[in-house]
């Protein structure tokens, strides 16, 4: 098991990643995109997706490679994570988030310090993001039991795909949702949707604790994590 | 072997899943493609390939991840799934189906209830049909027989072909053809059209069924279901 | 080893099937695209690249997976496959991809019957038929060599890059390249450049022999087939 | 242990098709896209990332398919490559770029020698270049110690996003930069920019090799190269 400061530093580093990935792209893809937001929204999806399935490939056996805290708080409740551990993954993700934020702004030299002007809202929005938090959560769960080598290519896959099943786009993490508030390019969310957004991202959370404990966990297999 | 209960939900909710991202990315896709049908299409066809793959990933363990009473006759054909728990799978699938459109509907905040008006009929949809049905199954039974861990990735790539290259966009699948007729958007068929794609599918299996027997199966090499 | 027939049958089958999927999604990609050709190569890329690896998955344990006469030629040259044999894997081939184009023509409704005019000829398009050959074997004599259960994905990934860095879209197989000459759709080739194409094809394979010998075989590792 | 001639011809031969697939997917994508940067790009992209996984899955048992100065000089800072050998993959990788280069050009009947014009520079780019290259780095550190049979689809992945996520679109690759500043095409860079992206690109380097350390190697777990 790598130290603890270890673990939190590779939350810390892969979700600013992530989120360096998700705005970076974000930002690149409307520039270039002649105002076709199928294309800029397809070129924001396809680098959000594979980034994620490296980055999970090479923190996933240091962290778990959880970067979003509804993945964490799943795993504190199935008590596969002590809460405090959770805690502090928990903040190296918001912070990490955030620093990933302004890196994107500082590679395409604009302004760090942004709040999104693009509302996000409405009861549609806020079942697409439990259903698309409930998926994702499922995919976790079910490669980790099954089949945990294919978790990272899942992860990304469901990504990309979710990205466009589900109204919001997909963001189905709240540390991903509170720093890309702090963003007014492609990929931003005014701070006053994020609450509910999170609100929405904790109950498909909920749901996916209790249903893929009966599906996997209870068939006697308890995996350990990756 | 999981529960039976376990694995008729298995189907229920891998069909939902299949289906919210069949035909809400084909919302999301229309919406923003600004016209452009080659766009609109590329951008349903990847996240359909995608969850596919991930669904397969998951759920495949527990119910052998059908999502399709194509399948399901196969493997009942093949004396692989008893004749009575196809039927349940069967019927799982179509309600799954069902329940996956409406919920599209619900994200995209449209009226659930809907019935299509994209008529696809026609001798060269028919064929169409039946090659796309074909390909699917002769990929399940291939994969299941020499390479049974690259199955979820062959399907996915498989359907992320035909999309383009049969005429009909390949649904090849009964439930998947009667839910999209309840939807008037982007994946939509009328439902006038849906019987013949059934046949037409259904066609294809039993080509499938026996010349998949004759190509793998007879070499001695009779594999378990995943 | 599968009896004969069979290897004969697979190779026959897969190249009928990729065959209609370059042209399939050709004419879709075509149809759609509203003039944008990048679009439509992209369309016509990712479908191809897409069956290939899922061909190669299920009918390589039979035959090798072949669909390509410079790939069994070299195989032979090589001494691990029976000059008779070749020769019966490739008129199964070239009539498999006869056949495949076929098959495309009427599911979009289109004369069965075509010649294309679209000429591809050029010192500049047979350099680069040399080349992507030369690349297409060695990917192929490198995962064989050393990660063979790669080898599937390697090939459906060389092909979706060769589609663009090469001038000619990579036609990379002299079955393919006869085939392409009976449609005139976006991925046809007027008759009158098919030999030298298999001209150019038939180099790069000669090359891609002996280097790959030099860099692989001559280790000590010889390879079974696949 | 390959002989060293071999591994010196894997490094020229795997760098020339890698720049021949960024440069001639770059005029390919540029030429068909009819002025749509987001979508030339998008087709820059998949044929850059396709190949990479390719040619480190066909070089890398032979010569580590480092195809990049950074790396090499990464490794021999780590220890696990003799600088002398060090020198020698540097050179061919070079030689090999601006061969790949060049092959570009006489594939799409371009005049071979040129210079590029696009300016790139800024301190926007040089931090994304940094950022670029750390990353790089630390996917390749991450997968050789854990999950070796991933590296060549994670370091295709990573480039994928990279292109989008940094401003530069992520050379990453002093040998690639030099190259690149040969072509007056989509992918070119003018030569006055060319210093100071290596310059970024090694500090990338330096930032990766260390914190690499502490994260990976340092666990006890000090891999062989692949």
């Amino acid at each position: 098991m790598p130290s603890l400061v270890r673990r939190l530093f590779s939350e810390w580093l892969g979700t600013a990643f992530l989120l360096a990935a998700v705005v970076g792209s974000g930002i690149m893809a409307e520039r270039l995109a002649g105002g076709n937001v199928a294309l800029a929204l397809l070129c924001n999806t396809l680098p959000t997706g594979a980034i994620l399935v490296v980055l999970i490939l090479i923190f996933g056996p240091l962290s778990g490679a959880h970067f979003n805290p509804a993945v964490t708080l799943a795993f504190a409740w199935r008590g596969e994570l002590p809460w405090l551990i959770a805690a502090g993954y928990i903040a190296a993700q918001i912070v990490g988030a955030i620093v990933g934020v302004w890196a994107a702004h500082l590679m395409f030299e604009l302004p760090v310090w942004q709040f999104s002007v693009t509302s996000r809202a409405g009861g549609g929005q806020w079942f697409a993001e439990a259903v698309a938090t409930f998926g994702l959560l499922l995919t976790i769960f079910g490669c980790a039991a099954r089949t945990p080598t294919a978790l990272p290519f899942a992860v990304g896959l469901y990504i990309t795909s979710a990205y466009w099943f589900t109204a919001s786009t997909s963001f189905a993490n709240p540390a991903v949702t509170i720093a890309r508030s702090l963003s007014d390019t492609f990929a931003g969310i005014a701070p006053s949707g994020v609450i509910a957004f999170i609100a929405a991202q904790l109950t498909g959370t909920a749901a996916a604790v209790m249903i893929g404990k009966w599906l996997w966990v209870s068939e006697g297999c308890h995996p350990e994590l990756r």
